[in-house]
């Protein structure tokens, strides 16, 4: 059993509308559960021994970020093709080397992005990628926990990988599930999209793809089949067990109607969006129709960085930005999104937030930092003011896994870094650009 | 002298259109200045002793940040009054709280945000405040760099002391200085600005104000004069020796050539333009017609962080999303926004970049963290994903104030935090809100 004491906690409940409190309080972790929270009697404490007791000195406690969109092992091309008009850089930068990874240098380009999540906060992904085994197994290495998402597309050459995965990756092991999905419907024919709709229905579950990320996507959509994606897939019946969409960057009232029906979440990724200069998603309508949000990074390549502060802050501030109103998005809502939207969204309920009960996913927000000052309003703090520097530690399933800038995922940083840039130099040799 | 080996050093031209190159050299610094720059031979070493030898273990030393538009004191509103209009903000929550300041207060205030300047990697500010005595001290004390500027207004009863503070802050210690400078036109009568103007040439010297931030305050200047505020003060001779304008949001074409001819700086600050749903500055067209640029934080009350790097995170992304150009101004020309751009606007001319003979104000980027991983292009690592916890030293006129996340300041940060938090409790039991 771990100890956290003398320090606060945030609670964020699993109801949208509930306000944000912090309390005094302390919490007890065993094995992967959070056991216990409040003020102890000298009865809890009687005889009680912990495996570690941490003094939080004034320190608060909150549920980890979840990212609810990302392709963890696109660490490799950060920094690499920045600054380019959208087109260019993906086609002739991120899918020609793209397809020169391979399971090997998966791995530790995946450690790397894991690390970055853990200096950030986050205790969950919910990733989009290649090489599923040799990513999975790089996360249970580390003890890390993500979701994976399904990305068929017209590229695979067997798309009923698809439920073998869904069947392979859900309970193999406490930290990894999967969701089915695919990568787009610009990427996706018709026949294939009508068999992700069937496993849907098959397995009563949810459908998660990149939606309307792009005027153009939009705009071929609705070329192709003269209506909008989300549209096209409600009425495919994809979404008849729920789903979500990432980015929804260019969605119009009768998708957020849908999206709302049919208990669609929009996933935002507002840095990618604005780097790629794809747009502003609306979440303030979104809040006001009430569909579920969710916050992602989306990929080092186009971020550069998984750093869900400044995911936050983006949310809140081109809200303002774009309607012109210094009012909008309130910063506890994101907060909110952050932690237990992005939970939900991804079907992790038992790590939600800090209940008995649920899983240990924690963090430990060190208040004793200039830009933590003065204490006002923590939940402000955190969204407007707060950054990497406020993580202190990183707890993901009752294990420490970062805490005082080290790393404790049972391998030495500085080899992760001497792989992951061996394996970059190499996958660029091999493409002329 | 301190050696700094073992490292990089970016290297970052006072010619804007230079390239920002990184080389493997030594870097010595002796009282305030550097004092050597390259490889040493062994000639250079021979009997030479160091105070102290800082080995660099493969990271990177560069110029410090300028925060070349900031009211520091302001931290004490920091999550006070966030997520509401702006005229409800300003005059609701920020001025009667103002008003309640006093020269006992401002001193943690200031310290406050010193310390988190040093945690970003700012080695100077350019400050508008109040309080200038107190200010200025808190700034010796702690060791920090800082530009005074005029915050003349229709508010002061004396008007002259402008003059005043410009001949006792210049010259009285070498880590201050001060620029002529008012508020803003929409708060200073014609009277006034003429007494500026007619300052600027007795003294040969450029003048700063808030300039054309918001749509209201151009169009209530044109309303009253009949041309814009940059047209205006233009046209009153204000900008014969040059000078700059905070924000400059909305400028229209003429205002742009206008700042050209007259080597006026644009300061941009697009976190609080963002956060106040101000507006998108034009950086790309700034930097099409030749005008200078420099970045600042603005007060934490309307950011509320005091972080460079957010900061030309933002410069760069909100100039592709408002030109849906992902090409729009590139990452590098951001960086040296921040560095050479911001010494050059307030006067720092020794303080541009790491060239023998210039001021040691420089930091030490930690590239041994994963967001830095892998080091493809240091300038868009730094851009793009950097964050304040790659800020692993931050020295001013060649004294360690910041490193490896303690500060050396003269004085405990807790002490500094619990004054401030007290003037903080203090102001607003004052004000009934």
């Amino acid at each position: 059993m771990i100890r956290f004491y003398n320090g606060k906690v945030l609670n964020i409940s699993e109801k949208f509308d509930d306000k944000i409190t912090v309390s005094e309080e302390e919490l007890w972790v065993e094995d992967s559960k959070i056991a216990f929270k409040g003020i102890p009697s000298s009865k809890d404490l009687e005889g009680k021994t912990f495996e570690r007791e941490i003094d939080l000195q004034g320190n608060l406690l909150m549920p980890g970020f979840k990212d609810a969109h990302t392709h963890t092992a696109m660490t490799f091309l950060r920094s690499y093709a920045d600054d380019l008009p959208l087109q260019e850089w993906l086609y002739d930068k991120v899918f020609p080397h793209e397809a020169k990874l391979d399971a090997e240098s998966i791995v530790p380009f995946t450690k790397l992005g894991i690390m970055e999540y853990l200096t950030s906060g986050i205790t969950a992904s919910f990733d989009m990628y290649f090489y599923l085994d040799a990513y999975v197994q790089a996360n249970i290495d580390c003890g890390f926990r993500t979701v994976l998402c399904g990305a068929m597309n017209d590229f695979d050459k067997d798309y009923t990988q698809l439920e073998r995965d869904y069947e392979k990756f859900n309970g193999m092991h406490p930290l990894i599930s999967h969701k089915i999905g695919f990568h787009a419907e610009y990427t996706t024919c018709m026949e294939r999209m009508e068999y992700v709709a069937s496993l849907a229905k098959k397995y009563k579950a949810p459908v998660f793809m990149h939606n309307s990320e792009t005027k153009s996507e939009v705009e071929g959509c609705i070329e192709r089949y003269g209506k909008t994606p989300m549209k096209l897939l409600s009425d495919l019946g994809m979404f008849e067990y729920g789903g979500g969409g990432f980015h929804c960057v260019h969605v119009n009232d009768e998708d957020m109607d849908i999206m709302k029906e049919k208990n669609v979440w929009a996933i935002t990724n507002p840095c990618s969006n604005a780097k790629l200069a794809s747009g502003i998603a609306p979440i303030d309508k979104f809040m006001k129709k009430g569909v579920g949000l969710a916050i992602g990074t989306d990929g080092a390549a186009s971020n550069n960085a998984l750093d869900m502060f400044r995911e936050m802050y983006l949310v809140s501030v081109l809200q303002k930005l774009s309607l012109e109103d210094a009012a909008a998005v309130d910063g506890a809502d994101v907060l909110k999104m952050a932690c237990v939207g992005g939970a939900k969204a991804m079907g992790l309920d038992d790590c939600t937030n800090l209940e008995v009960g649920k899983q240990a996913d924690l963090i430990v927000i060190d208040l004793h930092r200039p830009n933590m000052q003065p204490i006002l309003n923590i939940p402000k703090n955190i969204v407007y003011s707060g950054s990497k520097e406020n993580v202190k530690l990183t707890m993901i399933a009752g294990k420490v896994l970062y805490e005082n800038g080290e790393f404790f995922i049972g391998e030495d940083p500085e080899k992760i870094y001497a792989q992951a840039h061996a394996h970059a130099k190499n996958i660029f040799a091999q493409v002329e650009c």
